[in-house]
């Protein structure tokens, strides 16, 4: 078998055999083929498309190129949750201590943010002393005492992946729902999970904005886990505009502070709720996923799962005083608003826009090598569907330097859109697949 | 500009400006762009194809990308030929001192074979000490002394195209008229010459195996000819059965020297004139290309052309003696046979399969590194039209090695078409481009 065929075949068409891709995974992940030629493999396939079958032969090659995790020693269901990304999206800082003061245990293998969306490590590194890089056996330890840990991705968990991810971000061949599914499946299924429940989102700050293609990944992705014998749910959710009121680090973990002490804006508890129910439910913690929403409830209402919080905080060597005391995290120094030039209601925002903005004046990555400033951020005073006068202020930047402000402003000024009729606020689980 | 974006603007259907194009290739050439963008971006254009302007400009940067040969010492038109290859196609070694024995000069810049296909650089060499790696400097002079000098191309000729045609052979990303126009073209409007005529194949045993698909590319390198300013016209010629009556290094050297004898396969001496008569024509020896047909036959009934061979041979190193003594070129030890099991009129060959076979028995190269044996050969005894009986010998392989005769044998044995009705010859010149 040759990989100059094996590419041949992709771009005339043709479909892979089991055996042809785990030829293709296996020998660049021991770096027999080499990058030119997985590239070219990477955008016929991107172009071509994957069949299920392929799909599904790629997501075990990836898996299986590295270690795959199990824990016998921890009774009962492993649950986690992963989201395809957006802004403003914190949810997981949520749901791992509701789900975990619920008695389960949730392993969460996460990653850090690129491009326009956020990275649940770069939110948890916000807090001082914070360490997400544990050993593999730290991470069990926590994981059992606590009944969360939070880590990024290790060396050990499907280097295939982390290896075709840089490549596919460097040769545009990353939107391809087959390529998708296969890259976050291998990672999740490596780290030892029972249940996985997905968040897969849809519209302006979504890397799939139509919500057909977000139906499709999900399909995709709870059909390869149920193949791999996991229980597993997609809820399809709303990024036509950020979630919750706060983007940026510090201010996205404050913001998910106050949701866990019964406050906080009532979009992102919603689906954090919402999110932490269909994982009590899966994970076979109440009998109905209508019990398991009270369940849930009653674990943020009790304090419980603020508790978990810090236990899980402290236990990855983090200031657990954050929680009381918000200036213990990193603060940008000043603040500016955009105003809005137009009277209306607010029909559309440009979501995307407001990542890149954030990540402009250094609340993200635009290259991997680029380091967050924690401090920086936004905040959001507008719903779709808000009446708006003009002079009004739509979004507070918070901000340490003043390099690419003034364009960062415009961004955030000009992805606004406004309507002289009412406008139906937006539905944020648009739909439930796998249930 | 980053060439990531110019990957996605390809894979999304977008035109490239010619700063875009200019970008890519300069930036590969000086290894800024790194192999697996370009094998991205090839695969992009493999599949969504280039616009004629994105052609022109692909084809200068490569050009541009290495040193521009002129002869402003040596006065006159220079004038060569181009083939874009197949099996037994070696005309190169007969038109060459044709036309420099008609007074023009022809530097001939060649390349070697590769898979089906025989090269100009490797037949020559059969010839004992023939050297194709003169000094730019050398083919200076015996162009200028002798009317011909046929070298291999040099790392400083569009290396651009060097690089890129390594990295397409490896990625299945070849077979695109586009570019295969800015591959040739960039190579040969780089080496001096005023006129080009191009052999363009088409058939069993050409790159392209449809008309329509040869028709295309002629069009396309005649106009990228003439927008530089060079006079141009494309030959459209069979390739569905081999060209002459050998295929093999030696056996091809031989047989282009019973043409310049004035013997000879009728086919091989057709086509070879032809070219010639183009060459001669569009090099302004001759008022009409019917008054150049007659002045090739005349170099050749004369002797002038054979002399003009020697020459060359005798300047470039090589053993003269060649021309009189065929036992001076490397001989295959062994002969044997592939009869016919069938009876009836040779209707069809796979032609590029005798190439294939061929190259198993040593005489081509499966990869760049391989060796080849100049002694073995193919001799066909059948041509498309003529009645076959069976038992009758369609092909004596002339071999060195039984490694891999048998199938080779038996991959000739399977090549062959035969029919109960009568079949036309087929026409060696189809069709005429630019003229």
């Amino acid at each position: 078998m040759r990989a100059v065929d094996l590419i041949r075949k992709k771009r005339d068409f043709g479909e892979h055999s089991r055996d042809e891709i785990n030829f293709l995974i296996s020998g660049y992940t021991r770096g027999e083929i080499p990058d030119y030629q997985m590239s070219a493999w990477l955008m016929a396939t991107w172009i071509r498309g994957l069949s299920r079958a392929e799909i599904a032969a790629l997501t075990e090659a990836m898996l299986y190129s590295g270690e795959v995790v199990t824990f016998p020693e921890i009774p009962g269901k492993k649950v986690d949750k992963h989201s395809t990304g957006g802004v403003g999206d914190k949810t997981s800082l949520i749901l791992a201590p509701i789900v975990a003061a619920g008695g389960l245990h949730v392993p969460m293998i996460s990653g850090r943010g690129l491009g326009h969306t956020g990275g649940t490590l770069d939110k948890l590194e916000a807090i001082p002393g914070f360490n997400t890089a544990l050993s593999l056996s730290d991470f069990r330890r926590v994981l059992a005492e606590c009944g969360m840990a939070l880590i990024g991705q290790t060396a050990e968990i499907a280097p295939a992946d982390k290896k075709m991810y840089a490549l596919r971000d460097a040769t545009s061949t990353v939107e391809n729902i087959g390529l998708i599914c296969a890259s976050i499946m291998s990672k999740k299924l490596a780290e030892g999970s029972d249940v996985l429940v997905l968040d897969v989102k849809t519209g302006s700050g979504a890397f799939m904005q139509k919500e057909q293609d977000s139906v499709g990944l999900a399909e995709l992705m709870v059909e390869t886990a149920h193949r791999m014998g996991k229980k597993a749910v997609a809820l399809i959710t709303d990024m036509d505009q950020p979630l919750g009121r706060f983007a940026g680090h510090s201010n996205e973990v404050m913001e998910s502070v106050e949701v866990l002490k019964g406050r906080g804006a009532a979009d992102l508890r919603y689906l954090s709720l919402e999110l932490s129910a269909w994982m009590l439910y899966l994970g076979q913690r109440t009998k109905s996923v209508e019990d398991a929403r009270v369940l849930a409830e009653k674990l943020v209402a009790s304090g419980e799962a603020l508790e978990k919080f810090k236990q899980g905080v402290a236990m990855q060597g983090g200031d657990v005083h954050v929680v009381e005391d918000y200036s213990r995290l990193p603060q940008a120094t000043n603040r500016t608003e955009v105003k809005s030039v137009s009277s209306g209601v607010l029909a559309a925002t440009n979501c995307m826009e407001f990542g890149l903005a954030l990540a402009m004046i250094g609340g993200g990555r635009e290259k991997k090598e680029d380091r967050i400033d924690p401090g920086v951020g936004l905040e959001f005073h507008k719903r779709i569907g808000d009446r708006v006068t003009a002079g009004e202020t739509l979004v507070t930047i918070h901000y340490n330097s003043e390099a690419k402000l003034v364009e960062a402003k415009e961004r955030i000024a000009q992805s606004f859109t406004f309507s002289d009729q009412p406008v139906a606020p937006k539905k944020l689980v648009r739909r439930l697949i796998g249930a």
